[in-house]
């Protein structure tokens, strides 16, 4: 590994930037592009890294100072016994897992820096790797709660302590900050750290697991980053330790930390989802890895499992409230919907990983989906308070209210949810393209700039809001590669013109419009994904839902808000007219660009138009009553 | 009060014998009879009153043993300070609240006794009574996990403690015990713990009330039963401070614990179920007691609100899982609904007082669907296993599995529910019938002698299996008086019969067909309610079921389970034929008497028939897959 420490640096030219890097070695269907060779250039995506740039991130900071989040490390800097400052309590306890919020603040804070400079963000930035750095105790362990208020108990309360899961998170913000910045303060503090739990946890020790999974990939991303083989070893018995039932069956069973069964024979997603979804990213990268060719599939097939019959259309997940975990299959309340935003986080994730891994095209489709609706709603428009919770529907009559559920918040207690929107959203731009030794593949659309080696390419588009992409060849070479262009699994007719000619078409289920050929810069293409408003049925296995429908077009799936109502009807009085058919119409009050539907309605039994507005904006205006499955008049 | 210590006498003959007795004094439409004048003698009900005396009170007696919850007392009485025992924990300590389950089994062995002797019985409770006495302070305070775990810290931790709720079911085992037993070993424990809480809380002290309700209704009834109108004015105490925000957020917020507006104000339940359920029992009988009609009309509206939008089929209440609580109005999820067995019979409590305090015959209704449907479904045939969450519900493929809602089980950590069951159906009877100054109500229907004053009434019946009702004037007086009886809200076709002539009928909403003479001893009435199966359509505001139907047939809710469908075909797989007409089939196989429903049905696209059981015995044969709401084939 390279330890220059060098602050603010440019982004680090020699490695490639991007979160997920496997070795040459690895199972793999495609590599990811270097975050230097992505560049959001504008439309949707440039407007929304602005946002978490000058909003989002500085906001975030702010929250973690006055929640005393960083205060806490200033006191194990200091070896203070008091003070400590939690704004929730777990079991009469502080939250112990509040150092996770300051090193997800960081991983974004790099990736935002990587994609764009910024005059504010290095100095926060700064004095908050100072303090991460100071609290690092000279035997390399490192966690704050643990440090001021219950020092001697290191590593001894795996079940509910969260100490891996927040060396995880360091570890993943200390992979940002030398990828994208090369800057290494937080690699030594991560692999200090590290050393610490592998003489305590490391192959051949103690055979034990932290009750949240999530070290596991950042320290497969370790071993990619540094090469050393003990971060990727301890990362695979962490991954096949689970199952044995070592952290008992706490308050919500063993499934609900992924213990009942081993990591390769678990049938289904289970238990609390942000858990499942991370441990299965983690399970990918060790698999890939080490070649395990059947832990790739055994979570692949999980996955399917998983989008097949508990991903709500918005791509969120964990239908249950009171353990924050996946229900059975097909038990998708949109009302109750949890929808934890750290869950569609954490399987967009897990998709990217398995995308690179398998190359399965529903992995991309996934990532949209779940992106442009389940994650994007969490944040308000003005890019500065938080949804906790997705839910899909919400009356409006609300009973006296649900701690946590009501309108979005500037922050949490428990605030896991708005640092990793700010990652997330940070890190978008790389997984929009791959690349393989025989070409480049788009799997998301925005206007930006691609490169690959000596392949460079020029995107156009009002995407998500129209589905034509202009592209220009910039740069090739004189070999023929295959450009290979996603067709979203909701577009049933798709094609791609060379000037004038069309060259590609798709109308079936055909997931890429792939051309092979010798580009010649110059050379424009236009992709042609045909978005006509739908109507879509529910899966009649999902009883919640009986006897509605929802509103989509292109990636976007849509929602009607109390706010759109005509005066004196209530968005419980409404039906959908039977074979109504939406159309679109432009919602500019929504915001620039933003196309909304109208569709032909019943209140009670007079005919109104309904306006529905993209799903993710919804709550802007007033919090009241909302709907995404819309109820159907019979005929 | 009478203070005579009778060990097993026989029932109190000076007393009227009930769980619930208002004074002469009290806002009030009818009287309760005692007990001792309400004999059922055959039918379903005689048969589930042996089962609860010979098999359900025998193996809670048990389980209070195994469990160490009876031995708790023995180490509070011993002044020990270790080796408590609960096989549950609240926030990282043992369950505070587990004396209640002692005094809930002793309520429910008086009741018991109260109805037939039995030779085991009275051992067993002289055994419990024994502890309870001996376990007290001198001081009067009771409560074995502050005595052995946290001395020091009485009436310290009200939000989560349990004390007054504890002594709350002290309270009405001590009654029960003192009316049907003339029994008063308890009511003297009882008295000094109630002199020791109102030391400390009792008017013009702490201002506090405590994080569960439920010591309201029973300091009420101590007052009823004793005259001492200083438990009156504590009751009345901690009603009206209730709403003062005293108890803090929690860890769901205010409402949980109905603290968030006064109980005179708040217009709809909210929180937990039950804590709002005994909460609102307890102010009708503060409210009946000290003439607050404002206060009664407060709760009868709240309660017609709960009942419009948010009870259940079966009468279950409290729809989310997380906190155990009544969700929105019309959040009525069949598959996720939590339908604690303990928030069912606080309903059924409830009921009762309001109907003796409005005369509203829907509280009656309301009783009869929750006792037949909501609470019966705990049991299971054998008596000797209970759920603890009765969902409407239940997939045929279910995920790993959560803790407590699987098969029904002998005990539970939390143990509220058994117990709780146990003096459910051993006061049923008591429910049955009211008088007032112009003369009976019968309510509910079952084989069964009926006396008040002079009166005497022969009542013999299928019922529920059954709607004939054959009633014997037995004995009467000179004078003429009304007998009313109830038509349920189910029933729309009623008629009564004397001799062989009609002499009432109803066919629309009202609620009782009262005929008023001078009746003569040997009259013979028959009461015939037509009960022909119905299918049932929801409320299109209950968003989760909508597209589907229930059966109902007479106070019955049926069920399709997974164990009655035709091999291969999956209880998913099914939809009720449109315009589907139900049938009467025997099911001898399910119990004796049962009637269950026959009614066709589409398997995908193939024509079925399916056979539907009573809900209440669903899950005693396979526990796989339920439903109560059965998805209708579109035509």
């Amino acid at each position: 590994m390279t330890s220059s420490t060098t602050r603010g640096a440019l982004p680090n030219k020699a490695a490639t930037v991007a979160a997920v890097v496997p070795t040459p070695g690895a199972l793999a269907h495609s590599r990811p592009l270097s975050a230097n060779d992505v560049r959001v250039t504008g439309g949707f995506w440039a407007s929304r890294a602005a946002t978490n740039r000058d909003r989002t991130i500085p906001a975030g900071f702010e929250q973690l100072q006055s929640a005393g989040t960083l205060h806490n490390f200033r006191l194990a800097a200091d070896s203070a016994r008091e003070g400590y400052r939690a704004l929730g309590m777990m079991f009469d306890r502080p939250f112990p897992f509040l150092d996770s919020d300051v090193y997800k603040w960081l991983e974004g804070a790099a990736w935002a820096l990587a994609f764009a400079p910024d005059d504010r963000l290095p100095a926060m930035a700064d004095e908050a790797i100072d303090l991460v750095e100071r609290a690092q105790r000279s035997d390399g362990y490192l966690n704050t709660f643990v440090q001021v208020l219950a020092p001697g108990t290191e590593y001894r309360d795996l079940a509910w302590g969260h100490e891996l899961y927040c060396i995880g998170h360091l570890i993943q913000a200390a992979i940002a900050w030398h990828r994208g910045r090369a800057d290494d303060r937080l690699l030594g503090v991560a692999l200090r750290a590290v050393a610490s739990v592998d003489r305590e946890l490391g192959p051949g020790r103690r055979e034990a697991i932290d009750g949240h999974p999530e070290i596991e990939m950042a320290l497969v991303e370790l071993y990619r980053a540094t090469g050393d083989r003990s971060a990727l070893e301890l990362a695979r018995a962490l991954v096949e330790r689970r199952g044995a039932g070592t952290l008992g069956v706490g308050r919500f069973g063993r499934a609900y930390w992924q213990d009942h069964l081993p990591v390769r024979a678990a049938p289904e997603a289970v238990g609390h989802a942000v858990r499942q979804l991370y441990l299965d990213a983690g399970a990918v990268d060790v698999a890939v890895e080490t070649g395990d060719d059947e832990l790739l599939r055994a979570v692949h097939r999980r996955w399917r499992h998983t989008v097949a019959s508990k991903m709500y259309l918005t791509g969120a997940m964990g239908s249950r409230h009171k353990d924050e975990a996946f229900g059975d299959a097909f038990e998708l309340p949109p009302d109750r919907a949890y929808a934890e935003t750290c869950a569609a986080i954490a399987s967009v994730m897990l998709s990217w990983r398995l995308l690179l891994g398998t190359g399965d095209p529903a992995a991309a489709d996934v990532i949209e989906r779940t992106v442009y609706n389940g994650i994007l709603s969490s944040l308000s428009a003005d890019g500065t308070a938080f949804f906790y919770v997705n839910p899909l529907q919400r009356r409006t009559h609300r009973t006296w209210g649900e701690p946590g559920t009501g309108e979005r918040a500037a922050w949490y207690a428990c605030a896991c949810c708005p640092p990793n929107l700010m990652r997330l959203i940070g890190s978008w731009p790389q997984m929009l393209a791959t690349s393989t030794e025989d070409g480049l593949q788009i799997h998301q659309y925005a206007t930006a700039v691609v490169r690959s080696g000596d392949l460079e390419l020029k995107l156009e588009t009002d995407y998500p809001w129209g589905g034509e992409v202009e592209l220009e060849v910039v740069a090739s070479n004189a070999e023929a590669w295959a450009l290979s262009l996603r067709v979203p699994a909701w577009c049933t007719d798709a094609s791609l013109r060379l000037g004038g000619t069309e060259i590609g078409r798709r109308t079936d289920d055909g997931r890429s419009i792939v051309e092979r050929r010798v580009w010649q810069p110059g050379d424009r293409l236009t992709l042609t994904l045909e978005m006509p408003p739908r109507v879509t049925v529910p899966d009649a296995r999902v009883d919640a839902i009986r006897g509605t429908a929802a509103l989509e077009r292109g990636p976007i799936v849509y929602a009607i808000e109390t706010a759109d109502m005509p005066a004196g009807v209530e968005l419980e009085a409404v039906r959908m007219a039977a074979n109504a058919r939406p159309n679109d119409v432009p919602r500019p009050d929504i915001g620039a660009g933003v196309v909304g539907l109208t569709v032909p309605a019943l209140a009670d039994q007079s005919p109104i138009e309904l306006n529905a507005i993209p799903y993710h904006a919804w709550g802007n205006r007033s919090v009241e009553g909302m709907r995404v499955w819309i109820p159907r008049a019979a005929r």
